[in-house]
């Protein structure tokens, strides 16, 4: 059974562990994507939230508030909040990025169209802050609304560092933090937040969720260089394409040659790309070892994610928790 | 000095009687929308904010907390959230209307990209919350996050609603509480929220602002067949190129004879719109007097929206706000 269990993957356990807090969850769900006037919305929610997401954040906030011995109702509240704010960033960025595969399957995008996509991001934001008002509790609309602050401050952040090469790993982070992290940092935050966990335990719920966020979206932009369509469900060289200044490609820029500088100037911000392209920009990351170098970065900060969670009491969440940073990283190895 | 004061619109008067209160939102709101990490923010939100916009809306959010009496600092920030709200979902709305002019001037999704309107609509939605979160209050954060949602859903309704000919007044009594009327009415709402008043009053404040939203739409409408480029700052005939069934087409077509549902089939359904069918549209109306007969409908709601003030305190805001609903449809007579 021990062995069973380790051969599970860290999320699944806390799915397991989870699992009935986790149906109240997706009940609430399904009940406030519901419209009554407007049947376009339900369709492309379903669409979204039916397509086997990993549900990643709301398992967060709902094992921060139970690893903080929380027992009252909200914490279900909160963590549809949170896959609420999650997916309707995923409906706006299919715009933005004017993708057309998302978790293996056509965009929300290209099956309605653009504003549709808006549109519904929109009643889905409007609908996470009614979630999270029905709580009565200060603190977290306070985080959470912060947290869409930074989430939208990082996107346009990072619409403007796209096809710029001065592009440093300070902009980088910032970016991250706000496509990435911040929602993760707000998921486990109001988790202990709701159970009236210590101060010194909500910065540790904070200061775990930022690090492994920014581990997962280091990992990301790794998988989009080097990943397959089959694994990821996404395809690969899209941040390529899009001209983004991911980590492995900052750490190339910073070191070029003449003419590697060329090439990146070529393919990022003049946008002229061609074929074997794609393949060239891979083969000058191999040859700085710059994949090597993002991927010891995010497991710098999968480990001080781990770190963090010596501040929270004994649990089996918690050690899940510490599982899971470790195995975001391995996902590339 | 009283014929002077007779002589300005209604709007300047309630402008004048709350200049104070007005700079000090215009303070917040220039502040708020301010963006360390991403200057495409500012850019963005200037041109709009900076437009000449009317401030309408925190004018009556404003009106609504000082007729009430209240004295503290936080119906600046409600005004100022009114505002966010306002310009997010212009933002949005351009984007998916692909306008290229709004109050005279280029749209941001052409002068910018349609990108930078989608996330900085996001981060103008995100500021909102942070602002109405920072009075404290469960309720007014209960009615303006209902109110976004209900803003939201009427978009999509819209969306859906567009280029189907069995749209009916009932429906479009929907969409408009959707894009106009629910955030007058909770701007006028958390006005007396937030000032205390009592129930009855809160209510009359809430039918008071449901009622001059919807006229105020009803003659939006009318005047896109027909104001003047120049008046409006709006191209005239924008609604009948995106085929959207607004209140005297809706009269039209529950009245067209054979060969006008069979225009009206063929230009809003069909979308094949040619030369001078915008004009044949406006004759076929005028025809049915749908027009005019839109144009009492407006003056209806507005009689409702004076009479709901009866409930409110006698008061120099009141009169303003009573001459305002009358002023609202005599723009286009």
């Amino acid at each position: 059974m021990a062995a069973e269990q380790a051969a599970q993957k860290p999320q699944e356990r806390l799915s397991a562990w989870l699992a009935g807090d986790m149906a109240a969850v997706n009940l609430l769900i399904r009940d406030r994507m519901a419209s009554e006037h407007a049947p376009r919305i339900p369709e492309v929610t379903a669409h979204l939230i039916e397509a086997g997401g990993k549900r990643l954040r709301p398992l967060l906030t709902l094992a921060a508030a139970r690893l903080c011995g929380y027992d009252g109702p909200f914490h279900v509240h909160l963590a549809a909040t949170v896959e609420f704010i999650h997916t309707a960033t995923l409906l706006h960025d299919d715009v933005v990025d004017e993708s057309s595969q998302r978790r293996g399957r056509p965009t929300a995008n290209l099956l309605w169209d653009n504003k549709s996509s808006v549109l519904v991001g929109d009643y889905l934001f409007a609908r996470s802050f009614q979630l999270m008002t029905e709580t009565g509790n200060m603190r977290v609309l306070a985080i959470l609304s912060n947290a869409s602050a930074v989430i939208a401050e990082g996107e346009v952040l990072q619409l403007t560092a796209a096809q710029d090469l001065r592009t440093d790993e300070s902009v980088y982070l910032k970016v991250v933090r706000g496509k990435t992290a911040a929602l993760f940092s707000a998921a486990t935050e109001v988790g202990g937040v709701i159970a009236g966990a210590s101060a010194e335990q909500v910065k540790a719920l904070y200061e775990y969720g930022d690090a492994l966020g920014i581990a997962f979206q280091i990992v990301d932009d790794l998988l989009d260089y080097g990943g397959t369509d089959a694994v990821i469900g996404k395809n690969t060289g899209d941040d390529f394409r899009e001209r983004k200044l991911t980590l492995p490609v900052i750490k190339a820029v910073a070191v070029a040659t003449a003419e590697e500088r060329a090439f990146w100037e070529r393919v990022i911000e003049k946008g002229d790309q061609r074929d074997g392209d794609l393949d060239r920009a891979r083969a000058i990351m191999a040859g700085h070892g710059t994949m090597e170098a993002a991927r010891q970065d995010a497991l710098m900060w999968a480990a001080k994610a781990r770190t963090a969670l010596d501040h929270l009491p004994a649990h089996e969440l918690r050690d899940m928790l510490a599982d899971l940073a470790d195995y975001v990283v391995e996902r590339i190895s």
